[in-house]
């Protein structure tokens, strides 16, 4: 079934609205939460308002949060998130960074008191819009176990790194630093199909291709896969995440970080608040001259993209081509929803007294 | 063959001294060269120090550098290498983004015209010395396809991260964006034994074990192997790395990187100065108290290698541990060098009319 952006920002702002927030909270949640659906990473999207909405109703997310600065020097400060969306709490960490930049080249906040942010490549794209590279990175819900572990101790931790170019579109890498994101498995349980060898490992340890696995507690893989092929690295770099964005910040890490469905019970001993992210601004022109480096990224970019492809490949692509190629096509065409998602919405409606599909 | 450190360390400051280094700069090269035998990353250390004879006999590296800062702002420094080695230029860079970061928080240097820095880690692990978060990286000769492409277009382009910890040593990931590193590649060569499958392609991009096949125009592949495993994943953060560290300051990117081997020609419409580099430094106060945060590390650490190992294996490791490990080992028992190094080594000795081994 196809939406218009327009008829999905309508009623996730409504639904926004009704939990509570106001009303320019509610308008850049939904701009953060639909920005997944625009680019193709529908499991980040509207299908997560339920699990919004159950974080506010289980007193987890806090719709009218006083946002603070609790620590900062010239290029870095901290934020408490006072609980709120982290689709809320983001976008003012990531301006906090920008104007860090501004002033003195480059900005780097850690986020504590947080919840999940929707999709990475949003917050560091509002960099690259003020001439900076953008750098963008969160923890989650610990479902990956790393390199010779059955337990599961990290989230699927993504980073993206936003770089802004001259004629060419950005380059924006947006990354879960695991083989596959959970997207990408929900997808395989909802057809029941299998998964890729080096995707998920069943409770022994043991490589598997049964995608229901990770509900009988398997775990997702870090990036590599498996030693020989370098889950080491991948392991290495979801580490790297946990770490600027929890124990920099004063967030919880590893296996404490509270899991985002609302009925999955709350990990006990948690040596933070909430979840963290981490964020970067660099400022262009604080290393060379913003045109001359926008003429190289286009040169780079070029290059790239006509390198010789491999046989039955068309050509090379930049990371961001298929996202931007994605957010084109439905904001003149639609958001296709599932039925189950669009089940979800109804029902979420009809509870909160809100109207899906909104009218006119 | 068992060498001690220390005799390896008199040799190679000979060396660079007899190139023309002035003494200080041969002594950091040699800790820089000789810190990668040390940790075991055998292909980076004194294997390579006839490689770096050979560039400043062609005239591509500078033995007698003057490096200087030729941009900058309060977080943030372009440095120019003079064509200086690596093993040189790059722990002045990092100096400066200590320097930096000791006064507004965070420090980041981009570098051009430099030559091979040699490991990563051991950059990185400077900026832990003065209770910062270390970040090193750099581009490096094409011998890596990006996905879809049979062309080589990016080098093995490492990241390290390095991260204080209080009781816990530090952690330390030090890792090529490639499943596996050209050094592990060049031990299947000198052995004529397979490799796993994901870590070359031939050079009409079929999956390849031959680990000959780099020679007669294959490739490495990103971290990930293929894009059912995620190499776009790898191929992003290997650009991300070239971008940083060539894009940002000047040097030559991509397929136009100078080859480390002298004697392989130089690439044509070179865009850049030498090779680039990229360092980071964050003062850990400024983002908590140091000793909140590392406590908070140490609880981390601890965590981690508690994780339920999976069978058949006796625990996690933490990122930095097997080349801690070894590096003891090696201080104390000796460095081995395989006889072909230890050739190369006398034929260098004798060319240069310098002892090796060392005398006393």
């Amino acid at each position: 079934m196809l939406f218009s952006y327009h008829e999905l920002q309508t009623f996730t702002i409504e639904i926004f609205r009704t939990i509570g927030c106001p009303e320019q909270d509610a308008r850049t949640a939904a701009a953060v939460l639909l920005s997944a659906d625009l680019r193709g990473i529908d499991s980040h999207g509207i299908a997560r308002l339920v699990g919004y909405v159950r974080l506010k109703e289980a007193g987890r997310a806090n719709p009218r949060p006083v946002i603070r600065i609790i620590h900062e020097t010239p290029s870095t400060a901290v934020v408490d998130g006072d609980s709120g969306l982290g689709l809320v709490v983001a976008p003012y960490a990531m301006q906090v960074a920008i104007q860090k930049a501004g002033a003195c080249g480059t900005g780097w906040v850690s986020v504590q008191n947080s919840n999940h942010f929707g999709i990475a490549g949003y917050h560091a794209l509002a960099a690259v819009r003020e001439n900076m590279i953008g750098i963008a990175m969160t923890n989650a819900s610990a479902l990956v176990a790393p390199t010779f572990s059955i337990e599961r101790m990290l989230g699927t931790n993504p980073i993206c790194v936003a770089v802004p170019a001259g004629q060419e579109p950005p380059f924006v890498a947006d990354l879960a630093t695991t083989t596959a994101a959970n997207g990408k498995l929900e997808i395989l349980q909802r057809k029941d199909e299998p998964a890729p060898l080096g995707w998920i490992q069943d409770k022994t340890g043991q490589p598997s291709i049964n995608p229901h696995e990770l509900k009988n507690g398997g775990a997702l893989l870090p990036l590599g896969g498996d030693r020989e092929h370098g889950s080491h690295k991948g392991y290495a770099l979801g580490a790297i995440v946990d770490i600027f964005s929890a124990v920099l910040s004063g967030a919880n890490y590893g296996p404490w970080v509270p899991p985002f469905p609302a009925y999955v019970p709350m990990p006990t001993g948690m040596p933070g608040k909430g979840i963290g992210h981490f964020f970067g601004a660099m400022r262009i022109d604080a290393f060379r001259p913003a045109e001359e480096f926008k003429t190289h990224m286009d040169n780079w970019i070029r290059r790239f993209r006509s390198a010789t492809p491999a046989p039955g490949h068309e050509k090379v692509l930049i990371p961001g081509d298929p996202e931007r190629e994605m957010e084109a096509e439905r904001l003149a065409q639609g958001i296709p929803l599932l039925p189950a998602v669009v089940d979800d919405l109804k029902a979420l409606a009809i509870k909160l007294g809100v109207e899906f599909p909104p009218a006119g």
